[in-house]
């Protein structure tokens, strides 16, 4: 990281001094991906003439890591030829991934540019919806015959993969592109040469639909360990495949939205740095004022209440302590559901072992906090915060049953809610924190008012 | 999962009828991931049964999908000659993952029956600390030397691939084993079969201390979309690499971890479902504490403040939803950082920038939480709830004034302490909603009642 900042400072030097041999020395050595984090730092303006020194394969490649706002600004001072040059060398998903970002008269100049059948492809993929298998998959995969020798299929690769984004898993298709089977280039090497595709192919093979939700797709890489994933049409016919780098960008993305979901934030795509303070407001008010007018219901039970509270004003020196405890073990059970459906560790058939199991540990969590607030309040305070003309002894285990009871009924909310939202079809990682939070408070205030009138008989 | 359902149901009627070799064709043509899944829900018994009934080959790859419980179950059954075939078709990361969580003697006997070399390897292995790079990697990678032509290269492979986890990433070294550079398949594939390894290795390596944090590892997964990832020593020998499909693992587990830090747990590496209720109350238990009592604190700022309370009960009701809403923003802000600096996106340099961008979207979703509060409290309660013989429009100035402040300072507060904690060697993902809520929760008492003595005079 350090480096980074010195190598950011090397370049800025060297352009100032117009050393743009050496300039262009240093930046072939070092990786794409390096070079688009530090282009973003730089001036728009010295961005052009920098792109330009990049040798022709790693313009293209650092084109695709950089930002879309970055990478607008450089389409406009392409000329045609320079525009033409970074395409062809573009892979055919990120061609999509970069058109979908770009503005409607960028897209029809990428679109002139590019030859009659890469146009079409786009659009083929273009047609897939946001998320989908379909829209993040690659169009350009070794494609075999089965009736080839390991020796044809060697030829065939040589022959066109250096356009293939992965050659290591080939793909056995019939004459109708219908998915037949699949071979390894390990296979492929440690095979006899005169073996043919068919006696040696995997064919119980593992496929998506173009349709398939992309996050489907990409647990398959987690659970067998795949380098890439055929997507297949509706009839079977392989259209594209998914390649694992793909498939960890999905794997981040996904655990990036139940994250912010989580925090009650509406997702973005943009990392925090590029994502404007009202883009930001945008995505953060709907959950904070929908929140706040709930949590005014809570207020409306205090009111209601007020009677009782007048009469022992020391119980409100409790509410902070109740609610937060409630929020935070409901908001435990919750996240570690909805995490544990994410990984496919818990599904909606287990939802009365998963319930069994978060009343027992709420009753446990429940005692222990019970019990150490009930030594707190009788030992260290000595009754004393507690009293307020009441029973010291009296209060306290209001305080404290009031405490098992809201732990075993928030743990229960929190397990409860994100596998009920999944299971009508709703987005579990709503039900987190916030939500339970808001839900548990009410609960809870319910619980401690209805238990302190009763057993100090207040209100 | 559906299929799954079936696929179980079949197996357990195949296995009471005991049609073996059915239920050996059967398993033959399912993944090992899969199987691993039901074996996992098959009564224990059936367990040394069904495992016995797998090929070889496939054996070891079910075994490693395994839960180690069920891993320790298995060994305890196995004869010393079945110990040792199971053993023979793993990888070694995979050994030294199983042995990591079996009890001593079975480790002994698992050591036992392994040749001397291996158990050299898993005792090298097994040194290096828990989550660093060199407890991921595999020892099995392709070991090349600069002066091989590329037919030389593919003899090499055909020759000892077959045990190599990848062979898609090889590995140039120099007598000493000092990594000088590498080479792809695909290079190989692509050049001349005269061509010496020298002229086409890639020489600007990225590669990982052994000691280096798993997470770095992975992190450079997705940037530079690598299949493996060499680990080297103090010396700069090449003592392993990491490949994709256990990079994945990582990210997921981190992923994970910090979901459940965020959420006040105490993270583990097991998944929900087998984890005892006892081992999640341990888990749970201690933030839940902690958390409570800081919260009391927060009631002595109640109780501070009861004199003012009791000339003005209403104010209670309004405690809820301003702790709530202060809890949310803080939340807000707290999470978006943790998880920008996970990926990397924010870095400790950016701190001024982030708290001047998080202080203007809380200003503004400040004043919009405001405004709807003070529109409901004037238009929609017509001052009624607000009243309790107080001027209604002063009880709502001092409601939405501190709702003003508390969104900003709550805000500040979420962005500022993640960034804190991580520089002073903290992890910040313990910084985000549970604990940022309760400083907020105490801070927008403070707030309230300040604004409420000053502005009712009460107190």
């Amino acid at each position: 990281m350090e480096n980074r900042e010195e190598l950011e400072e090397k370049i800025s030097q060297l352009l100032k001094e117009k050393r743009y041999h050496a300039l262009k020395d240093l930046l072939s050595e070092l990786e794409p991906a390096d070079i688009g984090i530090m282009f973003e730092e730089m001036p728009s303006t010295s961005l052009p003439l920098l792109f330009r020194l990049l040798a022709k394969e790693m313009a293209a490649e650092v084109f695709v890591e950089l930002s879309s706002d970055t990478q607008e600004l450089l389409i406009a001072g392409f000329s045609d030829v320079e525009l033409k040059e970074v395409l062809d060398e573009l892979y055919l998903d990120d061609t999509v991934d970069i058109i979908e970002e770009m503005p409607a008269n960028v897209v029809k100049r990428i679109l002139r540019h590019s030859d009659p059948e890469t146009r079409e492809s786009i659009n083929e993929i273009l047609k897939y919806p946001k998320y989908s298998a379909g829209s993040i998959m690659t169009i350009e995969f070794v494609d075999l015959k089965k009736n080839m020798t390991v020796a044809d299929a060697f030829t065939h690769i040589r022959r066109t993969g250096f356009d293939k984004e992965t050659i290591y898993t080939c793909y056995v298709t019939d004459e109708n592109r219908v998915l037949l089977g699949l071979v390894s280039v390990k296979d492929l090497l440690l095979a006899e040469e005169t073996k043919v595709l068919e006696e040696i192919m995997e064919t119980n093979i593992i496929y998506v639909n173009t349709l398939e939700d992309q996050e489907t797709a990409a647990q398959n890489f987690e659970r067998y360990d795949f380098l890439a994933l055929p997507v297949v049409d509706n009839e079977n016919r392989l259209v594209g495949i998914i390649t694992v780098d793909d498939a960890i960008d999905v794997i981040q993305e996904e655990a990036t939205e139940d994250i912010e979901k989580m925090a009650a934030i509406t997702p973005t795509d943009k990392p925090y740095m590029k994502t404007g303070v009202f883009e930001t407001y945008k995505k953060r008010i709907p959950w904070l004022l929908l929140l706040m007018i709930s949590a005014t219901f809570t207020g409306g039970i205090i009111s209601s209440f007020e009677n009782a509270l007048s009469s022992c004003v020391v119980l409100t020196a409790f509410i902070p302590m109740l609610m937060d405890t409630g929020g935070n073990s409901g908001g435990q059970a919750s996240v570690t559901i909805i995490r544990s459906m994410s990984l496919g560790d818990v599904e909606m058939k287990d939802i009365f072992k998963v319930i069994w199991k978060e009343v027992r540990v709420a009753f446990f969590c429940g005692l222990t906090l019970g019990a150490a607030n009930f030594i707190k309040m009788m030992v260290i305070d000595k009754g004393g915060i507690a009293a307020g003309g009441q029973n010291p002894l009296m209060v306290a285990l209001v305080v404290c049953s009031t405490l098992v009871i809201t732990v075993i009924i928030a743990k229960m909310i929190g397990c409860t809610l994100p596998m009920l939202a999944k299971k009508i079809g709703f987005d579990p990682a709503v039900m987190a924190s916030p939500f339970i939070t808001t839900i548990v408070d009410a609960v809870s205030l319910l619980v401690f008012f209805r238990i302190a009138v009763t057993v100090l008989h207040i209100g």
